[in-house]
């Protein structure tokens, strides 16, 4: 394995996972941790994370979940060089393939209705949201300069399954944006989980799972806290890093 | 005050009010407290409370905020002439307006662009939801069945001046309809706050503050707990009943 200029491979902690990062580009975090941990066992065969970066949340569906075949599209070629490698470090080569794609080509490249459930770590911020980094990879990250959270929704629900899933995870302020961009592609909200830095504080991630062609009704999984009062990871955050399949 | 048969009169606990209630009919609970506290002090002069039944939301309404002309409208004439009676008996004829209307009735009757606020506390079930109660009064209540909730959210948003607030109260698995019809109708959900039966439970009522031709950023407050571990009132919930204008 030769690692490029800034490449580090950092343990997962989860299931023996190692990963592939950089230090001047995002690592991962409880984030994708969470939206891992969020999908179901197994809904099929096949599943597909939209925007994979460094292939952090394949990784983790490879440990948590039984679908097998895990597809990661992304649309930077250096990202998705360095996710490649860390799916090869982990002797993962049957089970995860990442493709180097602009999610705008990936209804042609696999098909309508080509996936059992759908993932996706989207960019948080608008495109006209806070200031851009210079770092570009970053940016790509952090913003919607690729693509916007319609167009994410609208190809999600082109790609699944009748009656599969998607599961996003984002900023609590953008839900009035993915519960009316959902439904208008039918994929309906079924189960929302927020999760909070503290016990009485204001949410800042939530999950969201759909269904396409799903009947409309809403459930919540209890509030998520991170830190405890003592500012240490509560026991509900630390369940997820020691679950097994 | 002539009370009829099954009416009695109840001690609101808030700033001397009291109530008129009948015992076959549905009483007030934390939900309306809750929604009266959840609305702004001050935006304008004239409030609107969408479907008033006992009046309970006009009469916090007059202790939690300055508006000077609160109107309650209410379709069933037996409850809204309660209401009226409830009115007269807390001295409050001169902030306080209870009108039998249909809803549907309500911009002919006031005009678009007529309220500076409006608050609804609607039934919480659609039509086809669970079972609908033989009590004909209880099931208006508690059921779509005189107006849904895309109606209501249609008229709100046509009765409000430009900028004017919108706050409902709803069960929490009405969470996407909510957003999609006030987001369908420009009314932008502004704010939000999840009520929770006891910490680490999840959520069983939801207050929304939406603003006629707001710009999308949806905040959130931090969770409001009813009971504590013991079963008793948490401070929070008690703060509300200490609460002075």
């Amino acid at each position: 394995m030769r690692l490029l200029n800034q490449e580090k491979i950092d343990d997962v902690q989860i299931n023996g996972l190692k990963i592939i990062q950089r230090q001047d580009w995002f690592s991962y975090g409880v984030d994708a941790v969470a939206l891992a941990d969020f999908v179901d066992v197994k809904k099929g065969k096949r599943i597909l994370d939209m925007g994979t970066g460094t292939g952090i949340i394949p990784l983790l569906l490879s440990a948590f979940t039984s679908y097998e075949e895990i597809i990661g599209i992304e649309i930077q070629a250096s990202v998705a060089k360095m996710a490649q490698k860390s799916v090869v470090l982990n002797e993962l080569e049957n089970r995860i393939s990442i493709v180097e794609m602009d999610i705008n080509d990936s209804i042609a490249q696999f098909g309508k209705n080509s996936f059992d459930t759908i993932v996706t770590n989207p960019p948080y911020m608008a495109f006209d949201e806070g200031m851009h980094n210079e770092n570009e990879v970053k940016a790509i990250s952090r913003h919607e300069i690729k693509a916007e959270l319609e167009d994410i929704v609208n190809i999600a629900a082109d790609l699944l399954k009748d009656n599969g899933n998607f599961y996003m995870i984002h900023r609590p302020h953008r839900l009035v944006d993915i519960f009316y961009y959902c439904r208008k592609y039918r994929l309906e909200p079924k189960l929302v989980k927020f999760i909070h830095p503290k016990e009485g504080k204001v949410p800042n991630i939530v999950l969201i799972k759909c269904t396409k062609f799903g009947k409309a009704e809403l459930k919540y999984m209890p509030p998520l806290n991170v830190y405890d009062e003592n500012g240490t990871y509560t026991e509900s955050l630390l369940e997820i890093y020691r679950r097994k399949k």
